[in-house]
This record gives structure tokens, C-alpha cells and sequence, in this order.
């Protein structure tokens, strides 16, 4: 890896709006851009029509992605469903297999993860932080009625493979219930292929 | 490295006391662990004499410090000063060169940094991040009139070097001051040796 080096420096990092300051790249999910990752398709293709709304957004701090470097970011999941099934981020497993923490800031979120056979949920909330250890799928989704909000650090080498749970799916689904939610798993499970990718990534020598 | 894998899990931050639950390593620093350290070595050993406080705490969460995974710890700096300067943690450099970040829970610090010839700080108060590149070595001092307490979270095999701290120092002190507080740099500077040691880890090929 090559680059300028970061020099020191803070960050605010406000709860009630998701900013970052400064800030880095920032990236924006739509209804449009989830498309294959809800299970209900018809309902997905309504509200694209209807205006198809920011689902989420990421605001990075200023930390490039790479190895030494430890970047860190504010994800703001909007309050919303699709049929029973609650607004949530695409989900990624890292190619490098590195951890990662999630530190919650506001309203009410699901951390579900995922190892190809296993799937795994915390709930997160102000005060809370979710481990994602290394060789572990993750995705968030926002359970309660107003924007759920996290700072999330990672190591820079982890890289972010969207296409593995596109194509494995999480394992579960985050959906409302009589309670408020429920995380229901899906039959079947993922291919021999997709757990062969997670157990590769699991491995301590 | 070797051992058991971690598990997914979510752990309490309490902002309030700086408890994490569920917690792995606890460790706590007294005065007379900081001998060395501050610059008014007299005004220390009365301190020492007078009940030797407990400094700070440092409550990590069960994650091991082992390569891929991202420990994530609580630290509360007691308020207080030893002569003039404030109540700081140790300070140390992460052997392998890997970057890591502070978030702000209650109080008022400094974020002081040096990669043995130049010093940074940032001020970290609740909702602010202080990012510490990777290479420089870091120490925090609490500079209000209650306890610190700050989240941290690196990588698993950055590593803690203290030695260095105590050879070469900060190249600053965090003092008292009619304004509340200042950051004095100190005269002459860390020796060939010590430069050396920072320069090699802020390469980046």
C-alpha cells in the first residue's frame, strides 16, 4: 500500500445526526440499491416507485483503508420496513478475515451475524458494543421507530465482500413481530461453497 | 497465534463508571506504578507516602491480543495532578505499526501523541474520537475535575511497547495553567536512537 500518511487528529462525532467531522467519504444506500437482499421483491419494487428512499448512509472519518491504518465511521439506518422485514445495510464479510467493533449511539439496532452456519445476533443501543470477531458476516438492522446509529472501527487491510452475502444470504432475517421483532432463520441454509469461504477465514494457526 | 476462537457478543459500556460487561482483563496503575514518569519526582513520592491512588483503570472486554482480532478497552483517569501535571496513563507505542482509535465517555482529556519528533494532541471530551496513527506513540492525561473515561479500540496485533515512553518520553507535559490547562512542549528532544525507532514504524511502502 502506498499513500500520504494521516496525521493525528479528532473527530466530533454527533449521535443526534450521524455526522462526522470532518468527514470523509461519504455513501448513501437507496431502496434501489438493495434490490435481491429483501425476501418480500414486490414490495421492495412498490416503495422504489414511491420515492425510493435513502435506506442508510455512512459517513467516514478520514482514515484511508489500508493495513496499520484503523479507519472509522457513523452508519444511520432509517426507521422503515420492507413487507415485515426491517431497513438494514447490504451486509459484508471481510476478505481479510479482522474484526470489527460497533459502538451504538442512538435508537435501536440488530447486529446479526453470520459464519456460513451459524447465525449469531446482538442488540445494540446507546452504550452497547457489538464484537464481530474475525470470519463473520455482518449486517445491521434498525428494529425501533427512529434513525439507529453506530460508530463502527475495523482494521484498514479487512476489505468489504458485499457479493458473499448476496449471493449466501445472512442466515436469518430481521423482521417485526407481536414483541417488536424477531430475528427468524431461513431453511437451508448457505451452499458447501459460501461455508468453505467463511471456514477458510476462520482458521487460527 | 493460537487459541479459541472468540464468539460474537455485545458488552455494556457504562459510561458512568467505566464498567464493561462482560469484562476480560482488568489492570489498575497507582502512583507509585508511575514512578519515572512525572516530572516533579518529590512531589510523587509524597503522593506515594500520602495513600498512593489508584491513577486509572483500564477494563478491557474479553477479546484477545492476537492478530485479526480488535480488542476494544475502557479507561478512567482519575482526576488529580502530581505537582502540576495531570494524572496521565503510562503511554506506550504499538511495536507493530497499526493505528487506533479513542472515543470520548465522560470527562475532559488531552490526547497527547509523538513520533519522536514532532507532538500532536487533541482534546477528547464525550462524542469526540481522537484517531491515533499508526507509528505514534500515545499517552492521555485528564484535564478536568472528574474522572475520564474514554473507549478504545485497536487491532489485535499492534502490541504495547512502554519502554519507549519511559526512554524517550512524550516530548510534552500536560499542565496546569491559568487558562485550566497547556500542553508544554520539552526541551531537546528524544535522542537519535529514539527518532530512529518511531521513523521505522511510519514507513509505509
Amino acid at each position: 500500500m502506498s499513500g500520504d500518511l494521516v496525521r493525528p487528529f479528532a473527530a466530533g462525532i454527533d449521535g443526534a445526526s450521524g455526522g462526522v467531522d470532518p468527514a470523509g467519504v461519504v455513501s448513501e444506500r437507496r431502496l434501489s440499491d438493495l434490490r435481491g437482499l429483501f425476501r418480500d421483491a414486490a414490495a421492495l419494487e412498490r416503495a422504489v416507485g414511491e420515492g425510493d428512499e435513502v435506506v442508510y448512509r455512512v459517513v467516514a472519518a478520514p482514515v484511508p483503508e489500508v493495513e496499520g491504518e484503523v479507519p472509522f465511521s457513523v452508519t444511520t439506518i432509517e426507521a422503515g420496513r420492507v413487507g415485515d422485514e426491517f431497513y438494514m445495510t447490504r451486509g459484508h464479510a471481510h476478505p481479510e478475515p479482522q474484526g470489527e467493533v460497533y459502538f451504538g449511539l442512538s435508537g435501536r439496532g440488530v447486529l446479526l451475524m453470520y459464519d456460513g452456519e451459524e447465525v449469531r445476533w446482538v442488540e445494540i443501543r446507546p452504550g452497547v458494543a457489538g464484537y464481530i470477531p474475525p470470519g463473520w458476516a455482518h449486517r445491521t438492522a434498525n428494529v425501533g421507530g427512529e434513525p439507529f446509529r453506530f460508530l463502527a472501527v475495523y482494521p484498514g487491510s479487512a476489505g468489504h465482500d458485499y457479493a458473499i452475502v448476496a449471493e449466501g444470504g445472512m442466515g436469518a432475517r430481521v423482521v417485526r413481530s407481536a414483541a417488536g421483532y424477531e430475528v427468524v432463520e431461513e431453511p437451508g441454509g448457505a451452499g458447501p461453497a459460501v461455508r468453505e469461504y467463511y471456514r477458510r477465514r476462520k482458521k487460527r494457526g
